[in-house]
């Protein structure tokens, strides 16, 4: 029942929730993004040597595992992925106007989940 | 025997010996290093988006898996190594200047094995 559940909410987002999710998922991801170019931008201009490049390597190697894990477009986990991204300042509401309500909640519970 | 006179061939390396090859290794792999440093300044200076930073870490995991291999300081290993970083040019044989005669040949051996 659970896994017909969990089905049929996937089948219940509409072209247009598609359209805005993908965007918002997307633009979010750039923005994470952003920031790690600024970061090795920044060990970039202050390596003290050559041989520290490494470090570069070890920086990116951990961002890349993490974002790896938290950006999952599957539709099922969506929801519980926008609540992160939104705790975490990558996302906005404002970026998901055009979702249904059914998803706004489910995003609410996660964020509601996570403070507690 | 065989494994006796590779003890021997390590034992043989003086003080002075270890000094020049330690600085000469130590040089190249910055030299190495400097040139990697400039090919990330360089992809970071041409990224087409911030979601191409990961362009970097492939780069970056690349060189550093290619250089981790080749760069054996183990004294057994060292002529080869060193004649490796000849052929490549991050090393010459005045940096090498105060190895014994023995070492020299030997290097000179593997750069020839690697030219056949």
């Amino acid at each position: 029942m659970f896994i017909i559940l969990n089905i049929m909410r996937d089948l219940l987002w509409s072209k247009t929730e598609k359209n805005v999710a993908k965007k918002a998922y997307d633009e979010a991801y750039e923005e994470e993004c952003k920031v790690v170019v600024a970061r090795v931008k920044d060990l970039m201009a202050h390596l003290p040597e050559p041989q520290a490049v490494w470090v570069i390597h070890d920086f990116l190697s951990q961002r890349r595992r993490e974002m790896d894990k938290k950006y999952d477009y599957r539709y099922s986990v969506l929801p519980s992925v926008f609540a992160r991204l939104i705790r975490e300042g990558w996302l906005s509401f404002e970026k998901l106007e055009g979702l249904g309500e059914d998803k706004i909640q489910e995003i609410k519970s996660w964020i509601r989940v996570a403070e507690k």
